[in-house]
């Protein structure tokens, strides 16, 4: 099942993170404002109660026809269930009628970027310092309208 | 001088920041986004082309009445100078006719604490665990009705 992220939902989301990346330190890159500020386009999935993905985004405030997504995630054993596409499927719906969607995800992370793919984003190039100094970020993008 | 932020800043801003948090892990929390989607309500402050402060705040998507900002920092050279209040009065215009601010930050940071009393905000409470396990906030609200 998937429902709109609330702030209850971040305590038990902050603490699988950094495990469900195998053991990266990820919990510093997703502040709780996402589930207080971006709860229209920030969703979680359950699985009996059990948390087994989410996902964070929102309106970019810039450009009024992007979206971005900062953070999905997906608890390991729910690996290729559809979990990840089913989030992204209502993302995307919560976010229409705008056409582009924008992620990034770091380059040491193959599954990320065959996730993406596989979804429809195109990679348009990658950042060696997107994120800081060392912190690099292949910059996806797909484009809504193209199905 | 103040100015809305760009990308083009986001480098300097982050190799900056854990020196101005006085050596504290920072830069993890303070990812490019707001540099690219959230420019409108995020600004730098310049001083003969050195930075001398940033603002990075948006405005709630979940709650209409409201705006967030997520950081502010003021190089430590710099402080007590009216740099941050400056930056932050640029925020206040650019969400109103929004009426409330909110911001958290962290009980270990007297001089933020204090900085933000004196710009009209109010401590709501202190929350041990906001942003994960151990990570604890002060959390912050400004009525910008009252002034």
């Amino acid at each position: 099942m998937i429902r709109h992220a609330e702030p209850a939902d971040y305590a038990r989301v902050i603490a699988l993170v950094d495990e469900w990346w195998g053991g990266r330190a990820m919990a510093a890159m997703l502040p709780k404002l996402f589930f207080v500020h971006f709860r229209e386009t920030s969703f979680v999935a359950e699985d009996d109660g059990r948390l087994a993905g989410f996902l964070c985004g929102f309106r970019s405030q810039t450009f009024a026809d992007e979206a971005y997504v900062h953070f999905v995630g997906v608890d390991p054993a729910a690996r290729a269930s559809g979990v990840g596409r089913a989030l992204y499927e209502r993302f995307f719906e919560a976010v229409r009628p705008r056409s582009f969607v924008r992620a990034v995800t770091s380059p040491v992370n193959d599954a990320s970027v065959g996730f993406h793919r596989a979804l429809g984003f195109e990679v348009e190039r990658v950042d060696e310092d997107y994120d800081g100094q060392g912190q690099a970020r292949v910059l996806l993008v797909k484009h809504l309208d193209r199905g």
